[in-house]
């Protein structure tokens, strides 16, 4: 396997485990708050994952090795986060997210990508053109900034909590960068 | 033991896991690059760490518990995390930490704090008094504050890779907040 594409999938399979070890058994008053009005909570964010692995980076993925750029990717649609999580336990959307990354990870390799196989290009309908090699860093870097956010919400209850401390840290600073 | 105190514990347990199941074995273009100049290494964050528990929450745990506020915290030698990583694998300093944070969280434990012990108060040498409870809080919010971190430095090291999706990625919009 290509370097760029050995370190994205180190990444990628470490996700579901840091997730796991992270957020299975916290107490709710972590997992099912949220910044505000409109946010996400921890739990939310798994689901988001769960949804983005079922429609967005294989689809996508295979989208470009089989169109190219003769056809658009789907919109994502971000009403699927809700769908995803509606009557789960946390425990549960853990579950289905390492299962289905498990299965999206065996997919990719089965292709067994070359380098002229990730400067395939593909269209994204509102970037325009992209290349299989920018999606499958942008599946890493998407984990990435998920977790980024999960600290930020878990780090967000405990603000009143930290008293004069709160100056000290960085998480309590972080604007959310529309969102996420 | 209290409800407040008991989620701290929960997400304290909980870090050393974390951080194995994401940086273990993670290729070094991972985790020993930062994001420039003067600034830290996911492996880096994990010394730092190791250096907070040997220093830092339980001996100002037990300073408050001993001397309230007539005796303020030792200051914080900021130049401790690179003796920790001296010499030392990420696989062993990720070791050091789980047995560090266990025997810490052990301690904690062992004393068996009170609502009226979370009320003491101790002298923090910059911030003035605080109390044992915000201390305890910021025990946890630091783990998040270097968890937002690390997956920060992270997905730096992806910012080429993603083309264009760059501005979807809201971590790569966070500028650091100061160092963490």
């Amino acid at each position: 396997m290509e370097k760029a594409l050995e370190d994205t999938v180190s990444l990628l399979e470490r996700t579901p485990a840091t997730l796991d070890a992270l957020l299975r058994d916290l107490p709710e008053d972590w997992t099912q708050r949220n910044e505000g009005e409109g946010t996400w909570t921890a739990a939310g964010v798994v689901a988001h994952l769960i949804h983005c692995e079922r429609t967005d980076w294989i689809p996508r993925a295979r989208r470009v090795l089989e169109f190219g750029e003769t056809r658009a990717f789907d919109p994502f649609d971000r009403q699927g986060n809700e769908r995803e999580s509606h009557g789960k336990s946390l425990g549960q959307l853990l579950d289905e997210f390492g299962r289905l990354r498990s299965e999206n990870l065996d997919q990719l390799r089965a292709w067994n990508l070359r380098a002229q196989d990730l400067d395939r290009r593909g269209l994204h309908p509102s970037l325009g053109t992209v290349t299989l090699s920018q999606l499958l860093a942008t599946w890493a870097a998407h984990d990435l900034t998920h977790l980024h956010l999960i600290s930020r919400v878990l780090a967000h209850q405990c603000r009143e909590a930290v008293g004069p401390w709160i100056q000290y840290l960085g998480v309590m600073k972080c604007d959310g960068h529309s969102g996420a």
